[in-house]
């Protein structure tokens, strides 16, 4: 470890008590392992600061050190954004100590929490003041509310109530050189000047450290209906997506998508996971719909416009959740498919975004164009149909070798993303780019576009010191620490 | 005129056609005009560029020739932000060429527009494709989408959609360079890097001209309820809010609060404006509810809730239109106020938010404090009760000569935005900065903020050649043309 670390780790400790600094390895695994085990950090030390103003004591003895900080929050991302990767020049700051409710306010539909919350207390301290804090995603037990804004988090209620970016009227940051902005605003609208707290939301921790957030708070809600259906394609899908829009308005909450093989995969693989349906189906959809109001047409509109699709041969049949222990087993199956994955052997993912409209001729093509490539190759489709992002996975031929399957990884990743672009897509539609997808955002993004992200990077963070190598790559014009 | 201009201009018309070059003193007059008649420009030329090649052309030219660029939409805005300030080193660039619907993807719920386009044509344009492009405010006759966007336009359904800011998936901006980014994806859900557009949305033409976008569309209702309620109380108001929403959920798509005087002066002062109450109430409302389904239970649950009210004490007394007719009458006498003042003599007009919660207590003790100050003053408040923000207008104390009363602009200004500010609130709430507000902003705002919002302008418009002077004033160290 350098001088510089040792000294920075005393002052630290001094500054905000012992707990706050971690720097024996074992201590520091946990913060060093990532989730699906793609990467594994490298970092001096952990700082865990207890409050803002700790946040900002620890950016501040940071930048006097001259080392750059890894903020972590939940440390459930996908895309390596949390992962240090310098044991000497770089330290973890995780936001898990800053973990207090501050305030909710009912009437104006706010809650203000600080960044260490875990999205799933967040929700529970929402229900508890009569509100929805509808942002709901896989990790909800474990994430935490600073990553989710700072990763634009997505999940199944985007169609709805929108990203987290959405979901956000203020923010407190502490930026780059220590400085503390309190952006803490619970309004609707507010023109005054440049919106600050945007430059931070999905800026995966590059530009600053989220500390707290006012959120918005909808209506709980009191009734909703839950369905699955059989169906014969994407289109098919699509046109019910429509159909179940016009029936249930803006109460539609989550449209997935789901194919066959990620369904059998599921009943395959995953405890408790059960078929709502008697026959096989090359399609399916799960429908959330949902109401403020203790309303009674909430089932009757949505089984009317079932039995529309049905009439129209768009659906091929279906269920109507009959209690809140069935609509639980149909997301349980919804869920399981991501880790029903892993027993079918190795599989490339695909976190990618098209215009809805665009989905079906997406999933053709691609799908045609991935079994032109490697027959026997098993594509995994499922995901949000209702805001257009699909987790495109591919499961290996099977009795392929593993190792020759990920050999393809590139060759697919560019096969994948190459229709995504020709598509006007994204190929980070919720994960965000991280480690991983760094080069290749670079290399498809236009050339305006890095330069605007790099001019913004250099005015905010001119030194670097904010998870470096994050996102965008300076060139080699720029200071790196 | 400097032989810089005059080069400009003769390239300008060479390359981009002589009806895109406005020099003559009388055909200038309109782009030099502005609404209210507070301030009267001055500039070297017009540009009206017919398309976004043209426009990245005759920044490309402004920048060659050292002229600064103020662009402009449909010159309705109220905080002179459109406003040229130098007859030699300042061009108007006018967008009211760019009118091209693109696209309408209807299945994706998108609209491709162009920034010329005027907001009652976007909002024809998406009917006419089953859809609603819900952006609504007073100019929307005469307003381009363009502006609406750089000044993230509110109005009256912000409530249920969100400001402008939140209506757009994509953008294309011309930057201060002549490059063109093409940021047009019509995506829910794309997390690659940092959200560009939400630079420059909002930012008043300062950092580059917005030349096209991505619009959300939502479903076209099918049937509204218009309610126009009498009660005793702004508190009642938010208690009436409050149970709307429990009855009516996000259907409720508009919450207008109207004070006696105001109400009385548009009686008093506009045609066609009739009391929809027969006895007189301290308080009014005007509450409209849309669905996008034939739903019978919208105006049953708008009943049922009313009812609790008056049962509650909460409204006094309510009218629910029978007709489209009634229901315009009651948005005519909405919108009649704003014109209803000039004739009760000088105005001092302030654009306020504060949260949703603390609306009774600010309006409470404004009041208070206004006539404390100035016995006889008239309050005219009305505005956006449902999203906080309020017009909180001053009328003269009859019999007052008007500059006496206009002499205590920076009094009253100072008095109102106090209260704002300790309470949360924001300074503009829909209007934006421009020049009006723009040093009052600097004062009020933490310097950490302004500090950011410096070093973002320099990052993206480094010669400062954007609207210079509007929103923000660089320091002495920043270059100024």
């Amino acid at each position: 470890m350098s001088r510089a670390t040792d000294g920075l780790l005393a002052r630290a400790a001094e500054r905000l008590g012992t707990g706050a600094v971690i720097a024996e390895p074992g201590d520091m695994e946990p913060y060093l392992t990532e989730r699906r085990g793609t990467y594994h950090g490298k970092a001096a030390a952990i700082l865990r600061p207890a409050d803002t103003q700790g946040v900002a004591e620890a950016v501040r003895l940071c930048t006097e050190a001259g080392i750059a900080i890894v903020p972590m929050g939940g440390n459930t991302g996908l895309v390596g954004g949390a992962v240090a990767e310098d044991a000497e020049r770089q330290i973890v700051l995780s936001t898990e100590r800053l973990t207090a409710v501050r305030e909710i306010d009912a009437a104006n539909n706010t809650m203000t929490v600080e960044a260490g919350v875990i999205l799933a207390d967040a929700q529970a301290a929402a229900r508890e003041a009569g509100r929805l804090f509808p942002l709901s995603l896989a990790a909800e037990g474990s994430c935490r509310i600073g990553g989710n804004l700072s990763t634009n988090a997505g999940g199944v209620h985007v169609l709805r109530y929108g990203n987290a970016r959405e979901l956000v009227l203020g923010l407190e940051v502490v930026l780059p050189d220590g400085r503390v902005w309190d952006g803490l605003k619970g309004l609707r609208k507010n023109n005054t000047g440049y919106d600050l707290k945007q430059l931070f939301l999905g800026a995966e921790g590059t530009l600053g450290i989220i500390t707290a957030a006012v959120l918005k708070l909808s209506a709980l809600p009191e009734r909703s209906v839950t369905v699955f259906a059989g169906l014969p394609s994407p289109t098919d899908a699509l046109s019910l997506l429509t159909r179940t829009r016009a029936a249930l308005g803006e109460r539609v909450s989550a449209f997935e998508i789901v194919s066959r093989r990620s369904l059998e995969f599921a009943l395959r693989h995953v405890e408790r996971v059960r078929d709502p349906l008697s026959d096989s189906h090359p399609w399916y959809v799960l429908i959330e719909a949902a109401s403020s109001r203790a309303d009674a047409g909430l089932e009757e509109a949505a089984e009317a416009a079932l039995a529309e699709a049905l009439e129209a041969e768009e659906v091929a049949d279906a269920a109507v959740a009959q209690s809140e222990g069935q609509a639980a087993d149909f997301w349980h199956l919804r869920e399981a498919i991501s880790d029903a994955q892993k027993p079918e052997g190795a599989s490339l993912k695909h976190d990618i975004s098209v215009p809805v409209s665009a989905l079906p001729a997406f999933i053709d093509r691609t799908v045609a164009a991935c079994q032109a490539r490697l027959p026997g190759i098993r594509p995994v489709i499922f995901g949000h149909l209702g805001d257009g992002n699909l987790h495109f996975n591919l499961s290996q031929p099977k009795g392929m070798a593993p190792d020759d399957f990920f050999a393809l990884r590139e060759a697919f990743s560019a096969l994948v993303h190459d229709n995504v672009e020709a598509m006007g897509g994204s190929i980070s539609a919720e994960h965000g780019i991280g480690i991983m997808k760094r080069d290749e955002m670079a290399a498809r993004k236009q050339a305006v576009e890095m330069d605007l992200m790099r001019a913004v990077k250099r005015a905010i963070d001119p030194d670097n010191r904010m998870n470096p190598g994050k996102v965008i790559a300076l060139d080699r014009g720029a200071k790196e620490p």
